[in-house]
């Protein structure tokens, strides 16, 4: 019964997923699904993303979280649309759903956008089992974490096409095996770009900008 | 339908939770559940307990993981009884709940013990809204999430007992607010207890160690 009531659950959101998709397709939007546990700096990631971007790019940024407007009020100096989602007014959920996703874009003005953020909840499980209809999940991991993270929680970086190495700053100062996080990764996802920056000090950012910039750009060229 | 079976789901395992403290309350055992975000320090803080603890009182773990039994392994050099709950097997479960708890604690030889640590899946969600019928919910949260923590994830500070405030051998070279963070964590949470410990250089531990044998003494002496 429970499972039956899961798989509904996971096909209406399969379903909305795929309109998601196909609206971003025809309106040439480019969509990231951002996810990662609590705290990995996905805020300070989007802040430092949005004030390199918004020069050459039209964002709005749909923003997940159980409770408090936080992050939304931290972005609100950017003067660019922003959705909060305060899942603690569905009951506290702990993962975006595509139905919710779909509504807040369709409070856009989708013909005058290039790219759209989602920072999903700071959960590296459930979000992984709900695909949005994005172009990118990229999944961010803080260093503090340690290096263990991909295998034990393979679902989340599996289905990622990305990630980011973030807070690299604290690097001297932690016992951090870079070779075992590899090894972890690539044996769940050989295929996974991987970026290490620190949001905070600049570190690495170039890369990642360049690597967004270039996915809009073929998005708007069809791709 | 969805919220009546989560309903259901929540009510099995709150009756599971009351037969699992009758049982500890019977045997005398102290049990913690240990929760917090993936890669708080958990495992280290486990390890650094129970190698402090172990000479004094007899120890269990039980170990919960999405996947791998690395935290089980990483324990196991101690010589005490740990299970090891991998939720992949079950759906790739987000929280432990009660029922798996009571089914653990028949293995172990309960005449024999006193203390069992549950590390509950790395989770600042999910795991709060499942009882499992512990003496002691313990909320690890490590200086690198930040400081809003508490007010994002109000359930999981609500419903917790301590807080374990960890890696403060970070603190120095992180911007840290400490009175953001005791002023979120008390507007959540007056009454919680609070230890600030480095379970990597063993700063603060002597207290939270005391804390821990005082609770299992007065458990024994029937409180």
């Amino acid at each position: 019964m429970e499972i039956k009531i899961l798989q509904d659950i996971l096909e209406s959101n399969k379903n909305a997923a795929a309109e998601v998709k196909d609206l971003l397709k025809r309106k040439k939007i480019y969509m990231i699904d951002m996810m990662s546990s609590p705290g990995s700096g996905k805020t300070t990631l989007n802040d430092k993303l949005i004030g390199a971007l918004k020069s050459k790019y039209r964002i709005a940024v749909i923003e997940g979280d159980i409770k408090t407007t936080k992050d939304a009020e931290r972005l609100a100096k950017h003067n660019i649309p922003i959705f909060q989602i305060e899942t603690d007014r569905f009951g506290g959920d702990c993962h975006l759903e595509s139905t919710w996703v779909k509504k807040c874009l369709e409070q856009f003005d989708l013909d005058n956008l290039d790219l759209v953020i989602v920072e999903n909840i700071g959960n590296l499980v459930c979000p992984a089992e709900f695909q949005l209809g994005d172009d990118e999940r990229m999944v961010i991991l803080s260093v503090a974490e340690g290096e263990d993270k991909p295998a034990k929680y393979p679902l989340m970086f599996n289905t990622s096409d990305t990630m980011v190495l973030n807070k690299i700053d604290l690097l001297p100062y932690l016992d951090y095996d870079m070779n075992e996080l590899m090894g972890n990764l690539r044996k769940v996802n050989p295929k996974i770009g991987i970026f290490q920056v620190s949001a905070k000090t600049g570190e690495g950012m170039e890369a990642l900008l360049k690597h967004i910039g270039d996915r809009i750009n073929a998005k708007k060229q069809g791709a």
